[in-house]
């Protein structure tokens, strides 16, 4: 991590991070206007990514991994590969074949066995089908859009910041391009992700440019809506939308899941399910796609109690944080121990750091690498406006760093906006620690008097009375007191002029035991895709000395198939052993692979390697002999040893979960030596 | 099944029914015109209905259930629930709760390990999205729809056939209804069904029916097409649907999996996912719904050779089958062994009588009543368009027999659809027994005298030639021989006359070792929540003596919770015995709840038995002294026994997995025979 010929060539970027970070601080601090704040946070984000960018370039592993190798062998063995594509495929879209739909069901069985099962958490499966209401609420009718132009005669769509950047990055390449152009163009680059719509348009104006393929006029830029729009019912009139993340289904089930807890708090709740995004350009393979799994916790807790019973088992687990500050200063992501992340505010609370050290736990655990793990806090300017704190656990792989989990502090936000919309109170209870006696002030229509003055309208004007807050029926005693008269407004929008005969305000005390509050909510979200993109990046491998031979070290825990069975040859002596044992593998439960074709046993080897089946059983004619015997081969190794045939069976049941390891194992059995190629 | 007593009273309805299918078989043999068979169809279903509804009602198990019982208990515990219900909720969507979560998990892993593990079957997960052109290949867009007609003032929806029933049900029991009308009414009802378009239209304007709430006018009957539709990307140009069953994503990718498979048939492809269908009036709980979770099986063979290789394993399985020819006879259902139902050709295929077998041991496995599981034989009008032979598992619940899973042989059906829409071909290759010497027969198009002639024209020309078939090309040769001119259409639809001079018809011979075929595929495609919501009806109780005490009679292997962990009292030297209990419950990889809330012992078991936990655990004062020990209760039969505190996990996982039955536990450890209720 800390190369200090790589550290020194990194110095002077760091301190320009460092310099701008600076006068963001001093900006702030000075409450200086937000169009200066912002342009400010635009250059210092530029000054990061070039850091990164640095940084990345300076790193062996992600410079030599050939992502088109691994590409072809995954398309190859059909771990995953674009949908539909006998009709032209769609992109943004994937199909997961044998291999990588077993790896995203192994992933998801350990996602539950960490979450759901280990803290006993409610898991639910909600509807994909959303109606209008429900989006509006929580935000995403109104603001989950991305900005594009349309080409005027072929209606041909493009993102605006790619488009851009494709056509910036053309200019400044042309032969005619002066270095101050070049420049400039640059610059603009890299500060796209800080630019509006209308800054974007005077991009647009200003480079004229033009749509890429046939060079017509390009629309003004447009908001987008990325999420699926359908009507549900025959009618037409019922709009719906693809829900683009699981969440929504959570709150909207709040007082039903509080109280299958008895109404206590915290609990948490946990859904995997599919989510839909539109997106306008997808590209990146398995990193942005249209349909993807989410494995969505909310953590539901009281918001002046956010302590974790159990963050105590985890608190001396070191991650890797990169926080807010250190990204401001240009300084390095730093190990710390979440236990003294919290102490030190840095982490805003227990609930949140147990999560993330769960998280690692959870990543580490299916075979990410631990050097390429990180959690980015999201600085303030980039935080969603609901959350208190954010950090992001990013993976590294050939496209850079990754968010892969989501884990915000997302406040009371959703559970208010829900309340707010439906007029359903999503709240908790907690005891009060002794009872107390509270003044209560409410309003007492005279309904005789109403109904005589107001007729039909009597109604509408109780209804709009009972919805007053506290705060407002102070404000009509002050008016009914000060000039005898208070101008209500109902829902229907008419106003209404009430006096001392129609209205009173009636003030008592009343003794309470309990106090409502809106839990706060803690959310890790997995994008299950990106991880096992990632996962797939760093368990991909050559073996030495020949690059044609190339396999996945996928943990055992999560591999597709566990064990393979390999008779030696097609010799019929060999298939009552060969059953016998794909027998055995069924009833342990292990999913297995029969391959009795005619390649040879180096061939049929590699063949397991490519598919990342850890273990490989091989039938030979030692088998055959009392006490009959097998070899096991591992893998990643390629060692090999001589296990009883009636042992393998429980030796490969153990490796698969974990129990024991290879290394262990080959202390226990004899080494079987016989070369791979001799055979 | 054959109470003297009700086969009395069925008996005339059964001969009716035999009366009716012989006439339909008449019909058939002379070949009679299809309007003919058809009406004596609609008549023959009409008195199966009469004669099925009779048996129903004479079944006490059906007629006694209370589902509204049961349905306030899956609601008040949040089994399930309409989903969106704060914001009034959508007919037709539910979410499932953490017990309906779990236990609809439990039954698909269950489903895994019986049938993709098991039958070692390639699982894949396919996109839910869809481009119009493949539901356009496999006939969904044009097929897949319901009549409905709307109000022609408000807009307001109705399913036509369930319109047309309410209508005339409400016509009948007027008052002022004749003995005559009411006749009329109920055939009408009964025939339903077997009504087309014209013949619903016909009934609405003979009976003057109105929009049932305002008595507006009613349009004329519309076909509505079942799929959500929706635009993929932002041009609004590429139009998708949410597919309608999970199948599509299979077929299309035929060739990767075969390629996967080494090029071997037979093998079986696996998928779980949510489907998605717009009914337009949903209802009747889980049974209609818009979004479903679905579990498919499409297993290729070659047409020529159905023979399944562990059809030994299951052939003497005795299953319930009510045949087609059964049906038309008025009998009831036989059980056949499966072997037998092959063998005489009741079922067409080994394939199929395997999966058939199969899916009934699932069934039974998960809990299902074996005297409430059938196989119902579609007859040969019902049958769909492709189908050889099809047999629906049917489960009887208080809705009457509900069709769960469906067990067709496909043929070669949907690769030949996907074939023809693409040009790729979705075929295998088999070798043949000797090579074989063919015939080859092609049109050598003269390219300089057809450019000369049709200029232009001629690509276009060249292309159709090169898709005749083998009989249009005899046929271009006899043509050429004859008058010497042969009329060609091409693609566009333009028509050229062909002389010699631009084509001749070449003979040759070659020798092949391999030939190509369109495999068959036998589906068997499953409704999980069907099945889930059958297997709670089954297994819905009530405790003898106490109406008020409902629990559900899971069997341990799908219970959504194994156990429970219930401190005798809240004193706190409980408390180590609780944690330590469920530390190792965790580790042993059971689900688990524990319930120290202050109730009593026997209300909290009520509480667990609720939510069909089967095994509760009692830490009570004799845990406190040496050798620790606790009880082990059992929710169906109340009964417990004392058990080693160390054991006690270890029989539970034992009880969980199947592998013991409480009857043997309760034989091996001391009865504890203190009372519940004395507790």
């Amino acid at each position: 991590m800390s190369n200090p010929e790589i550290e020194a060539q990194l110095a002077p970027l760091r301190e320009r991070v460092q310099e701008q970070g600076n006068l963001v601080r001093d900006l702030k601090a000075k409450g200086a206007p937000e169009i200066d704040v912002k342009k400010a946070v635009a250059e210092l984000k530029a000054r990061k990514k070039l850091l990164e960018d640095k940084e990345l370039a300076l790193t062996p592993s992600v410079v030599s991994f050939d992502r088109a190798k691994m590409e072809d062998l995954l398309k190859r063995r059909f771990f995953y590969d674009q949908s539909f594509a006998i009709y032209g495929g769609i992109t943004g879209q994937y199909d997961f074949g044998p291999m990588g739909c077993a790896l995203k069901s192994n992933i998801l069985a350990l996602w539950r066995q960490y979450f759901a099962l280990e803290e006993q958490m409610l898991e639910v499966d909600c509807s994909i089908l959303t109606p209008e209401p429900v989006l509006k609420a929580s935000g995403h009718v109104e603001r989950f859009a991305d900005l594009m132009v349309k080409d005027v005669k072929t209606g041909e769509c493009f993102r605006l910041d790619h488009l851009i950047k494709q056509a910036l990055e053309k200019l400044s390449k042309a032969k005619d391009a002066t270095p101050a152009l070049q420049a400039e163009c640059e610059d603009i680059i890299i500060k796209l992700d800080g630019l509006n719509k209308q800054e974007l348009a005077g991009v647009l104006a200003k480079y004229n440019i033009k749509s890429p393929l046939t060079g017509n006029d390009l629309t003004e830029p447009i908001e987008f809506n990325l999420m699926f729009a359908t009507q549900i019912g025959p009618t037409g009139l019922v709009k719906g939308f693809l829900r683009p993340e699981t969440a929504q289904g959570i709150f909207v089930n709040f007082k039903r899941l509080l109280e299958f807890n008895q109404g206590k708090l915290p609990f948490a709740v946990a859904q995997i399910g599919n989510s839909f995004r539109n997106e306008i350009s997808p590209r990146s393979g398995l990193i942005r796609v249209r349909e993807f799994t989410m494995a969505e916790i909310e953590h539901f807790c009281d918001p002046v109690l956010k302590d974790h019973p159990k963050f105590g088992n985890i608190k001396s687990e070191k991650l890797t944080l990169y926080s807010a500050c250190n990204q401001m200063d240009g300084k390095s992501a730093a190990q710390v121990q979440i236990g003294e992340a919290v102490a030190s505010k840095l982490v805003a609370n227990e609930t949140l750091g147990y999560y993330m050290a769960r998280i690692q736990q959870f990543l580490l655990a299916i075979g990410i690498k631990p050097e390429c793990l990180r959690f980015r806090q999201h600085m303030s300017n980039e935080m969603a406006h609901y959350a208190c704190d954010c950090w992001d656990a990013e993976i590294l792989t050939s496209y850079g760093w990754v968010e892969c989990v989501g884990c915000a502090d997302r406040s009371a936000y959703d559970l208010g906006q829900h309340t707010a919309a439906t007029g359903v109170r999503l709240v908790a209870e907690k005891r009060l620690p002794a009872p107390k006696t509270v003044e209560v002030c409410e309003i007492v229509p005279n309904k005789q008097a109403l109904g005589k003055t107001f007729k039909k309208e009597a109604k509408n004007i109780t209804d709009a009375l009972a919805k007053l807050s506290l705060e407002e029926i102070t404000k009509v005693e002050e008016q009914l007191t000060g000039d005898g008269q208070y101008k209500l407004t109902t829902a229907d929008g008419q106003s209404h002029e009430l006096g001392k005969d129609t209205i009173s305000v009636k003030h008592s005390t009343k003794t309470v035991h309990v106090e409502e509050f809106i839990p706060s909510v803690v959310e890790p979200s997995f994008g299950i895709g990106r991880i096992m993109y990632s996962l797939l990046e760093h368990s991909f491998q050559c073996r030495e000395g020949d690059e044609q031979r190339c396999y996945f070290t996928l943990p055992p825990l999560v591999a597709p198939i566990k064990c393979s069975i390999l008779p030696l040859s097609n010799n019929t002596d060999f298939q009552p052993y060969t059953q016998k044992l794909s027998s055995a593998l069924t009833k342990a439960e292990l999913s297995h692979k029969v391959d009795d074709s005619s390649g040879s046993i180096g061939r049929r080897y590699a063949r397991t390697d490519e598919i990342a089946i850890p273990y490989g059983i091989t039938v030979d004619f030692d088998t055959l002999k009392e006490p009959h015997t097998v070899t096991l081969r591992d893998r990643n190794t390629m060692k090999q040893v001589r296990v009883g045939l009636e042992e393998v069976v429980g030796v490969v049941k153990d490796l698969a979960t974990a129990r024991t390891t290879w290394e262990k194992v080959a202390e226990q059995y004899p080494l079987f030596e016989q070369q791979e190629a001799s055979k």
